[in-house]
């Protein structure tokens, strides 16, 4: 990459990082990490096969397949040989081209899914970071309408999953619009003005355009009723849109449409669709369905995706596509919608100890963290009381002191000592202290019982 | 960031990626996604927390803090504002900036944990990738040797947990060599030639050093003895050590030293152990110990850290720290060490489905996906032998054609109808079938008991 001398850059103070990215760490980090975990073991469930492409990849990948809407937003810079290199602002232009150059002899559907970070060169703004995560799917090689049912019954479910309530799938399709726009044979300029008004969901610049544009009878009435495509009732809105259609292109986004429809009702996640026919989305990489996810409390879709046939074929064998893309950090939001965010401290160990170098109190602190307990082990020296203090200022509801031969275990409770005839023994009624079970090694109660 | 017309750049063919970057997936991708996992939740039951920093900086947080040992390896870019970023090269110095100065009013030792990419801008050779990925820990505000031991004794752990066998902790401390350095008073040009010998580990070249400078006896004794004072033997290499020293800061490493192998014997991995007084390390921002991990099969180090107390006081208040980062590419390798890569295969589903648009075959997929079953639907209207057929060749077990009323099951046993009383006996019938287990719904076996 190219390389600048030091001396030409401004200072910014040390510690400071730049605009636009953001440092998590404690619990808002493990809290994303276990978001993604969780997304990603929900997609594998639906066969979709884990994918990471490169951080940064030729900006050609995204100039070259003229599908990525926002040219000015790449994070671009120069490599070492001239060539023009970008943070990947999205993932689903990796996959595809992917599967397109690599991927075209095998079989298909073929399912990808993954969780990462991508860019882009925003202003910084509220919820706009330059650096932002993403967790997804892209289901290629399927045309038919099950595709599309299964993304967003996948991004339904994958919602339910994780807690969000009262979210919305806004579904439209654009080649209702597109085949609109071609019955109406308008100038270049009309159609630019007429696009504009619906993009702005104008009603004003809609009733204007039909003033100014003298159109037949059926043409105006067809567009005129396109802003009240939209609604929850969804047999209603695909009955009249049929009713309107002017030429085989609407009939069949609405045939597509029902399909998709039906296939979401035998999934059970109909009820969270809203229809919206003025969605044109006549940007990007869209070629069929949109859709996007609101919901309530946040002020941005948490999720959009939606048909992309034209892709994958951009470099190298063409393929049919539909995928998904989930916004981490808005899910997030949506998730503790009336909740607080995560405390802002270090998540708290179960127990700290203090463990000297005695043999059996490291070998307990495996066992207990292979039970799955978070230990943190005391490597300052404290111990007794000071130890307890320490442990209670970092939240934890336990420390041991085993730092001389006899344990003591410190609770709310208050402190007692806690010895077997062994360190094995000890070990066995640490543990049931702890979790409150029965240990798995029961060779030590075995004992008591005999001896009883 | 610095926006250059598209039309200066070459042009790269269309699904090429730059070099030095890969993409993974399938079981590639899954595995290392795993490995992460599996690390983490590790780390996590230590008592580290989760911690993620940008994946650019300002290129000064690795530039001022005068530790970055390799500043031709950033990858640097310039921001819209003129200032130089950098991707990181690594996350210590991020978590230490993110401690030194946002953190210095929370108690210590801090104890961070991460798994994610970083950034050289290196010529691509064998096993130097430009993006590769890490995970490790940082465990800030201890200067005692217990927090050394612990790091140590963390990544023998980590490495037992994830079936590496046969590794060894290379472990040096360069405060001895210092110690040393500091008794020969040396001019720079005969310092450099010396550091440069025993950097080179050429015993030739020692040889030379020590025929052409006049040292006292002493200093020549022990000068001649440091490529010596490394192996296994631990307790003689520190007796050793010790008679040689030739000031207190010899002694203070040796006892150093002494200390942390004593905490590494009663955490029982100090048969894992190598010792190497002659790594000087004089690179980069370690202070004290430093080690790294070798595995048989791996040509490159898999783990490596030390301890750094110079490095958070560059961001704002000075704490001592020590860290290990694992090379997760390295890892898999060592993991792999005698068996193959994973198959260049998607990840084969247990299950697929010809579901139609039946609620009850969409229900029974759902539940057998929150069964932990991977299920593929079936989106391009396949059903019976060609349903099978597909199945097959995706590796799958089973198929279920479930377009029609009557369910049929497929598997390498034959086909075979499947169907209950009704939908919900069906699906309990397929479990059982495809799991091997009672269902955990027993209202139909129940019924069945009552009927019979």
């Amino acid at each position: 990459m190219n390389v600048v001398t030091v001396e030409t850059m401004p200072r910014p103070g040390a510690g400071q990082i730049p605009a636009g990215v953001a440092d998590y760490f404690w619990g808002e980090a493990y809290e994303r990490r276990t978001l993604e975990d969780t997304l990603l073991a929900f997609f594998r469930r639906w066969g979709y096969s884990d994918v990471v492409t490169p951080a940064f990849e030729y900006a050609e990948t995204w100039i070259a397949s003229g599908s990525w809407a926002e040219q000015a937003e790449l994070c671009r810079f120069l490599d070492r040989d001239g060539s023009m290199l970008a943070l990947r602002p999205d993932m689903t232009i990796p996959v595809a081209r992917l599967a397109g150059a690599r991927l075209h002899d095998v079989a298909t559907p073929q399912r990808f899914c993954y969780a990462g970070n991508v860019f882009r060169d925003v202003e910084s703004r509220a919820g706009q970071q330059r650096e932002f995560w993403q967790a997804g799917v892209e289901l290629l090689g399927s045309a038919a309408p099950a595709a599309d049912a299964e993304v967003l019954a996948l991004t339904a479910q994958a919602l339910d999953g994780v807690g969000i309530a009262s979210y919305r799938l806004v579904v439209g399709q654009m080649l209702y619009f597109d085949g609109l726009l071609r019955s109406l044979q308008l100038t270049p300029a009309q159609q630019a003005r007429l696009t504009q008004a619906i993009d702005r969901n104008s009603q004003p610049e809609l009733d204007d355009f039909l003033r100014d544009v003298r159109l037949p009878r059926r043409q105006q009435r067809a567009l005129a009723e396109v802003p009240h495509l939209g609604g929850s009732d969804v047999d209603d809105i695909l009955r009249r849109a049929e009713r309107l259609a002017l030429n085989v292109a609407m009939q069949e986004a609405v045939a597509n449409l029902r399909a998709i429809c039906e296939t979401l009702a035998a999934y059970d996640v109909l009820d969270r669709v809203t229809l919206d026919l003025s969605e044109i989305h006549n940007l990007g990489y869209y070629t069929g369905i949109t859709f996007e996810v609101l919901a309530p409390g946040v002020g941005f879709r948490i999720a959009s995706g939606g048909r992309y046939d034209n892709l994958v074929g951009a470099f190298g064998k063409a393929m049919p596509a539909v995928g998904v893309a989930f916004g981490l950090e808005r899910v997030l939001l949506a998730q503790r919608a009336g909740t607080a965010a995560p405390a802002p401290q270090p998540i708290a160990p179960d127990l700290v100890v203090a463990a000297g170098n005695r043999r059996a109190a490291f070998a307990f602190v495996e066992t207990a963290r292979q039970r799955g307990l978070r230990v943190a082990v005391e490597v300052d020296g404290r111990s007794g009381d000071m130890l307890w203090q320490a442990a209670q200022a970092a939240d934890a509801s336990h420390a041991l002191d085993w730092s001389d031969a006899q344990p003591v275990l410190y609770s709310a409770a208050g402190s007692r000592p806690v010895a077997g005839r062994d360190d094995a023994e000890t070990a066995d009624l640490l543990l049931s202290a702890l979790t409150g079970e029965r240990s798995t090694n029961d060779a030590a109660d075995a004992r008591q019982a005999v001896q009883a």
